[in-house]
């Protein structure tokens, strides 16, 4: 019986690959795929389905506790490719702005306790009540400046992340890559990088031109497809991979020829991929991984 | 009694602008906007408002015959601004594509008749089933290619729209102000230029400079708004001036910079603004366009 992917139901296109297969030596679990999974829970899942790393997120490791999740990677034997997420540097006001500095701190801190050398940044939108975009924009470049010396401390980068435009207004204001390179590229590359993800970036007319002048710089690949009709919910509207409209392999191969050879992380916000068993979000996962982003 | 805004149901700014304010001097009426009137009945509406030009749209010219169209605006002395649209120019298949460039031919005579000189281009998104983008976007210019001397011939310039990247998998697959430029300027000002629109390029880091560059080929501006949460129906989610994020001013002074001192078109994608009465929809965008678009 040939297995079904999920959440598309599918039949899933040759054999599942599982532990062992070399191929899926760089394929990462972001933890937000699997969301109904604890941290122990999807570190058991990476390792019952033979990937070698996971992405992890600051609200379960933190319910987890800090310490307890990194033992319980370690143990596993698991590389922790990113932590999500920091950012959220746009506000004006002074007291709200000192906190997420301070919030940001922490989250290096865990970053650093959990072994990754990336903290993903996603830079948070236009506050409410202000049409200032410009203004949120230098902002999140200024506490950029606060926090990269600390974040080399650490022994890990700040990883901004470019956003799709569809989140500028409310979510993140870094909205193409070169515009997260132009500055990135204000700091030291110990300090700060970027995050390259398909599903942010895949639009942009000059999305290979700067992958490559993404070089030295690339702390996190991560993918996700484009689907349409786009879901209610538009910070839902990501799809596994194949099961929308990106092209995967040309952008892994120009991340590759940049010189990222790190872990690829699958992150998937989506109703019906949270609403499927875990165990098959995964199976499909690692076989699309295999069939889209590495076939050449 | 202070008049109250459709849809949002807030105060008016100020008593409504009316016939002979000078302030109306370029606003056009987008006939998507208040889409539920026929072609007469929206120039009656801007006859009514002060507004001096309107935006057609193909569907409901049609309806109304070209001809008859063109007399009705004619005789209510109002401008075309733009004809929407023409475009979608995506197709692998001879067949699709020979009918796609036909249909434009039709629009540019369309667009003739009607005493305009802007036909609008929608590119078109992604064929269905296939994630060649840059194939998509080669047969775009493949196509402008072909239809620039039949515009030029018939007075009337491609205006090439370049569309949020929510829509770049499937309506448009040019996607930033700078795109649609490089291509533009491989022709004649004549015969090829842009629209710039604020719900498209407003998040776009380098969209003053890529105004700015777009001397000379700004064959539209229009205006709409982007707002948050976007509403479930992404093709609908363009909002009233002042009802979202966009800071207009700045933007309207940068096109203006840039040479173009034509008509601004306000052209609103929305259930909430279709649904309200239109008078009350012409007199809400009137006094927004002066509160928002006019204001320094």
């Amino acid at each position: 019986m040939t297995a079904l992917d999920v959440p598309s139901g599918r039949s899933r296109i040759g054999p599942t690959p599982g532990p062992g297969d070399a191929r899926l030596a760089r394929l990462s679990l972001n933890q937000m795929t699997t969301n109904r999974w604890t941290v122990a829970e999807a570190v058991a899942g990476c390792v019952r389905a033979g990937l070698p790393a996971i992405g992890l997120w600051r609200g379960p490791v933190q319910e987890t506790g800090v310490a307890v999740a990194a033992r319980m990677v370690t143990d596993a034997g698991l590389r922790v490719s990113s932590l999500c997420r920091g950012g959220f540097l746009t506000a004006a006001d002074a007291t709200l702005r000192g906190r997420a500095l301070e919030d940001n701190r922490r989250a290096l801190e865990e970053a650093a306790v959990l072994g990754t050398d990336s903290l993903v940044i996603v830079a948070g939108g236009v506050p409410a009540g202000s049409r200032d975009l410009a203004g949120a924009r230098g902002r999140v470049a200024d506490a950029v400046g606060l926090l990269a010396p600390y974040a080399e401390q650490c022994g890990v980068r700040l990883a901004l992340e470019p956003m799709h435009p569809i989140y500028c207004a409310d979510r993140g204001v870094l909205s193409t890559l070169g515009q997260a390179l132009d500055l990135a590229e204000s700091f030291p590359a110990e300090q700060v990088g970027v995050v390259v993800d398909t599903f942010h970036v895949w639009w942009d007319p000059d999305v290979l031109s700067q992958i490559a002048r993404a070089a030295g710089r690339i702390c996190s690949f991560q993918v996700g497809d484009w689907i349409t009709p786009l879901p209610a919910d538009a910070l839902l509207c990501r799809g596994m991979m194949g099961d929308g409209h990106i092209e995967f392999a040309s952008l892994r191969r120009a991340v590759d020829k940049a010189g990222y050879h790190g872990d690829i992380e699958v992150e998937i916000f989506n109703a019906d991929v949270w609403a499927a068993d875990p165990d098959a979000v995964v199976a499909t996962l690692a076989s699309r991984y295999v069939a889209h982003v590495l076939h050449d």
